[in-house]
């Protein structure tokens, strides 16, 4: 599984305009493209936490009730993390014999109980948290980097990123990890599944040397290219080993093209409105592509409606694995959708927090609240929608709706821009549909232990295991924990 | 050629969602997809004057005076048209043996001395004007359809559209007509020219009943699929007769889709800004395939900038032509772009009639005006850029940047949301290349004799030749020219 953030748009194969994409553009020509592809959240953690256990944020836990509706995460000073409660995909897998790898970012948790190797990971070689601030390591601490249990260094001191020019080579030491990995099992002949979940294009962006100035949209495109390239060679690399035949392949991406960071460190989302952060299409909509040769057939192209948290069952599926009994889980196989075509009748939620806000049934959605940020928050130039004002839907109060949903049929209209007109038959008929299954679910929805509620510096990366050795602990300050402020 | 009415995003091969056109996706990977062509107006008229011509529409008379920077095209009362001194590819080809056909809309004026068989074409099947109103020919005459000299029926009467259900078989005619006269210009082993530059997608859109209802996108996409489905046929029937080889074929559209028919009868601009009738991306970036089996290699994927002026000086070429010396030509020629991979710098022009509205040179884009329409135009509904508001942009009033030109960088910025900073070096570095060849632009234009600024309901399709044997002759009213009106 590859796990990025980038937008739907950012692909030549979704049609971005500069078509500097030549590897993804070759997977998909090979594979099965997804254009209704989902995330289950617009932000990273949350989506994250949903593909390694199949279950909804609200359900797993990876959302707040400090406020309603809010984007949530894991930073630094957070205190909880994903539980021991939860199943997550590598665990299952170590039943049918796997051997399971993290490449990149973990971001369930930093605190030695979520620690990746306690959930099933086998090797792990990337850091818990994002690669964003402090920079410098003096009031707070840079971001570790581990290797399996232990740090190895930090992200600007011993993982050098130049914010100036934007020179870094993260991207080739997880691409080489990769490659390393899959020729190790391929030689112990052992099953594996690698979770290579990079950092790029996360602002701050970075690019190898050999990569800055090569793209035509700035250092995103150097950025954008630098991945495309290592997939390439992840994909070629298992056809020269032979076992590209006996190895599923899917790229997707954890939220939308952050458009805050638009145009110099943010990607794009094609036709969709707005972007991460939002439960517009721009927010959630992923691109996707499936890949394996001899399987899935070549220049497939699906509308069936898929979700990250697709992944953990189709996953457990292709090891012969059935998915939980005793948990409600969200994800479905798509075996039968890549493999014999068929196309699956479900529908998709859109969460923002604890809020269900918007709910996609065959090509209608229904928005029951719409947000894009506070006026506060815009009024300072943070606007999750540049250029992208819709009057009553990218609204900067939180609007309620759920007596009268406002409706968008996505074929029609992709980007979100006309609703349907409540007296309309359409609307009418379309509604009655989509209700039924809206209070079907709500009555499924069990909320698990909200983990993104409280934060205490002292609980930041001060001093991760093996810090000693390389002279890196730092003193935590004494433990103050607080509600987070989650201000969108 | 293949000239029609859609947006740069309503191809599957330029990431439309509903990815519902494999044989213009299968065209492109059989070809080159251009990604930064253009057409010469964000208006049909005019560009289609510019593609026959290689002329800007203010040099080619395609344009008006009567107001500053308004769109003006050919509807049923204008008095001008092509004029006698303009020398049309038709006109050219003739000399190198070729037998010329139009298929569809001619749109250079429908009074006599306009005729396209005055213009250098052999055959004519198709209408003079768009297919839109009036619907009922009472007080004002339908649209004639004309096979070559006459008229042989009128739209809504004897050409059936059914506006309530959408549903005519007009998409079907002309592909039988283009297959036709393929078959035997390939009997008689003569060099052919046809212009395929059909009605659909123009509202009201229509489709034949075997596609109605058969996309995920609504009529439009009903419309879409059909097109797609005889450009397929048109280029299996090339391959069939064994000429493919020894066809270039080349598809684009006469402007943006036009947004303010959206969603029902609106395409998609991709991620660009605004639609039709603007000079922003959405307005004249268009979709573009150039294909030709054995000569233009497969899958290629250009960033050219192209022009649909471009066609004419191509045109001439393979045809073994020189273009016009005595008068300034803005075409050029693109064999060495297709055939060898070359890249040619030229800049790209933004007309919005009498005046330059912006210029590309790379991929900077700088804007001299910005207006999308008239506050009191917006104020009645039209929009031409629903949900993409963007300040100072997206302006409703003409907004002079002569003196600070809004400079864009479109690959970074492909939407043009975020104008570079009047301050940074980038600015002044782009600003100093681009002034200098706006001022050769400006030094070289030498306006047309405008041809759209006299309106007259007396000139109207009343009678046109062969409207005695149909019994189909109105009596004009009065002459009484007029100013036309111009609002955008």
């Amino acid at each position: 599984v590859l796990f990025l953030q980038m937008g739907w748009g950012d692909l030549g194969a979704f049609g971005e305009p500069s078509k500097e994409t030549p590897n993804l553009d070759q997977m998909a020509a090979e594979g099965m493209l997804f254009l209704d592809f989902y995330t289950a959240n617009p932000l990273c953690s949350p989506s994250r936490a949903a593909l390694l256990t199949g279950r909804l944020p609200v359900r797993n836990g990876f959302y707040t009730t400090n406020a309603h509706a809010r984007n949530a995460y894991t930073p630094q000073d957070i205190v909880g993390g994903i539980q021991d409660s939860e199943l997550l995909l590598p665990e299952l897998l170590k039943k049918a014999g796997y051997i399971n790898k993290i490449i990149g970012k973990w971001h369930l948790g930093h605190r030695p109980q979520f620690h990746p190797l306690k959930h099933g990971f086998d090797e792990w070689f990337g850091s818990p948290n994002c690669h964003f601030g402090p920079y410098d390591n003096r009031e707070l601490p840079n971001i570790p980097v581990y290797r399996d249990w232990e740090m190895i260094g930090r992200y600007y001191e011993d993982f050098k990123i130049d914010l100036k020019t934007g020179e870094a080579n993260l991207t080739q030491l997880y691409l080489q990890e990769a490659l390393d990995f899959i020729s190790k099992q391929q030689a112990s002949q052992q099953p594996f599944f690698l979770y290579w979940a990079i950092d790029a294009t996360h602002a701050p962006v970075y690019a190898s040397k050999q990569f800055l100035g090569t793209s035509q949209r700035g250092l995103y495109g150097d950025a954008v290219r630098e991945i495309d390239d290592s997939i390439g060679k992840i994909l070629r690399h298992l056809q020269q080993l032979g076992i590209s035949e006996n190895t599923f392949v899917f790229f997707t991406s954890d939220n939308g093209a952050a458009l805050i960071s638009a145009p110099k460190q943010g990607g794009s989302n094609g036709p969709f409105l707005c972007g991460k952060q939002t439960t517009f299409e721009g927010g959630m909509r992923e691109p996707a592509i499936a890949w394996w040769p001899g399987h899935i057939p070549a220049g497939g192209v699906s509308h069936q409606l898929g979700n990250v948290m697709d992944l953990f069952t189709t996953s457990l599926s292709l090891a012969g694995l059935q998915p939980p009994s005793d948990r409600q889980i969200d994800g479905i196989d798509l075996l039968p959708v890549m493999l014999q075509g068929k196309l699956i009748d479900r529908p998709i939620f859109y969460y923002r927090g604890n809020e269900m806000m918007a709910v996609r049934v065959g090509l209608y959605k229904a928005h029951y609240w719409t947000w894009s940020n506070s006026w506060e928050e815009y009024g300072k130039g943070t606007d999750f929608c540049p250029g992208q004002s819709v009057s009553g839907v990218t609204t900067h109060t939180q609007e309620e709706h759920t007596y009268l949903p406002l409706l968008f049929h996505l074929g029609r209209d992709p980007g979100e821009k006309f609703p349907l007109s409540f007296a309309s038959e359409e609307y009418q008929r379309a509604m009655q549909w989509i209700t039924g299954i809206v209070q079907q679910h709500k009555d499924t929805v069990v909320p698990g232990e909200p983990q993104l509620n409280v934060c205490d510096k002292a609980i930041m990366n001060w001093s991760p295991p093996g810090c000693e050795k390389l002279g890196k602990c730092l003193k935590a300050p004494e433990s103050d924990p607080k509600k987070c402020s989650w201000p969108h």
